[in-house]
């Protein structure tokens, strides 16, 4: 008892998303940070915000992160690639002088190694290694010989808003936006793996690719989308365009991770979550995101 | 001038929804009741409603509500299915007493004729008057003989509500609903005619046929769906279940219409449009559902 009473406080780590998504980022973190305490606010009553102005996302990301400091986050994860495009300075502002993670630089900068090594090496390591060394003579291939080129999936907003082109075009990678307003909603039906799915994604791949044809690197820029990674990866085999994956959740978790000092405490993780709409519906639809069953989903009025 | 300042002042009717749907209602009222004033709110920053909570819905309804109110509104028309599903006792005392028209009652009146005249009734008149009297032996027909049935397609609040049941049930027609959640976003991506909204119309409407085979009218209870109402009527020739297709849209028109007097004014039609997101997609998306295009958009914050 003295022992545990004397061990240090846990790190509190605030995680914020719109929805469920953002849970996507905390199954990520918390193999990575393990000895934390983690409060997760998803803002269900006013989602989505992919579909929403930068004035309105900002208003909404700025209340909902407010609430993570008042419950005595030390650091906040936007995992929220809308709210993380649209609203990061003004949430950093809000959280001064508490440092604030986003999720499209971490992103970005993973694609940087599969971009600078190409399609070939990414397709060997990654994606589809039976199709690397073949794909030049399967039949009417979609891309083309060319520059590497970085293809980004994502809600309307976070592509309105040139976040990721710009963090990108920063790190030298040419790149190109598809925004997929279809994807979200068909995940949360529960259509991960349906053939209407398969075919949505097929019709925005093609679109996408039509644009940019030298794609060898695939951004998901959206935390709802590695829960569709296997049908993707699925789809880019059928359309002969086998693509390296980066998956901006796993990116975010380990930026986060690499940031933090070892932790000096070995108390068990614990996590709090609060969602501002039906509690059950969250716990329903959340357990798929996390990979477990979520406990402790308390609901909080941000008013609105 | 002086016979022109000398007018009555012209009804001023407050029409509501969460975003674009209900323009399909203020289209349908115009024709109606021409020499009014109409004041328009889409509350586009807090959309869709229909995922969210009784509590989250009500709460935000009320607050749409008491703007229009406040802006003049002699009467109000809750243009939203999941409103008026979720929230038209609290809207209405929050009126009081401004008299309030929701959706949901006018539909399920509309179905009442066409459902007591059965199936064949329905085709003729409506739907599919060229299968009328071949139905029955056309093949494996999805439905079977027995009492007419209506079958409800609407958001996954409006049918957890359960509000069209009840409301049909009163009337004495047996009803089923079915959660359509992927048609709004399907709207809204403009996909009316596309071959990926015909395939989950029919994935929709088969899983509903199984639970009702013997429906013979069909209620949109979502004022998304008359957009697809071309499509809907395909799916169900294909199907080989042609139904009597009732817009609640339509309905609710022609119910406001029919309480009130002759107008006492000749003056023009007037429109005021108000979004809480962005004006500019509001101008954009909204003139497909308004049928023409839309002047006069303002933007309002109501908290949240």
């Amino acid at each position: 008892m003295n022992e545990t009473s004397s061990q240090p406080k846990p790190l509190t780590i605030g995680v914020f998303d719109s929805g469920f998504g953002g849970l996507t980022v905390l199954r990520a973190l918390l193999p990575l940070i393990p000895h934390a305490h983690y409060i997760y606010l998803g803002d269900t009553a006013r989602l989505p915000y992919g579909s929403k102005s930068r004035e309105t996302i900002a208003r909404y990301a700025v209340s909902s992160s407010r609430f993570l400091l008042d419950q005595g986050a030390d650091i906040l994860v936007i995992a929220c690639n809308t709210a993380t495009a649209l609203a990061l300075p003004e949430i950093q502002a809000a959280a001064h002088p508490i440092p604030v993670f986003g999720v499209i630089q971490p992103g970005a900068e993973a694609a940087l190694p599969a971009s600078r090594n190409g399609a070939n090496d990414a397709n060997d390591k990654k994606c589809h290694p039976e199709r690397s060394a073949k794909r030049e003579v399967e039949g009417p291939a979609v891309h083309t010989a060319g520059a590497p080129n970085v293809l980004v999936l994502a809600t309307t907003a976070t592509v309105q808003s040139h976040a990721y082109l710009q963090a990108l075009t920063a790190l030298g990678l040419p790149a190109t936006e598809k925004a997929c307003p279809l994807l979200v909603p068909l995940v949360e039906e529960g259509w991960i793996d349906h053939p209407v799915t398969a075919e949505v994604l097929r019709i925005y791949l093609l679109e996408a690719l039509a644009e940019a044809p030298n794609a060898t690197t695939l951004l998901l820029g959206c935390t709802h989308y590695p829960l569709l990674k296997p049908l993707i990866e699925t789809t880019l085999r059928n359309l002969r365009h086998p693509m390296h994956i980066i998956d901006s959740a796993q990116a975010t978790a380990q930026a986060v991770a690499s940031h933090l000092p070892p932790s000096s405490t070995n108390q068990p993780t614990t996590c709090n979550f609060y969602a501002t709409d039906s509690i059950e519906k969250f716990q329903h639809l959340g357990t798929n995101f996390l990979g477990q069953p979520l406990n402790h989903v308390h609901h909080i009025d941000l008013g609105g």
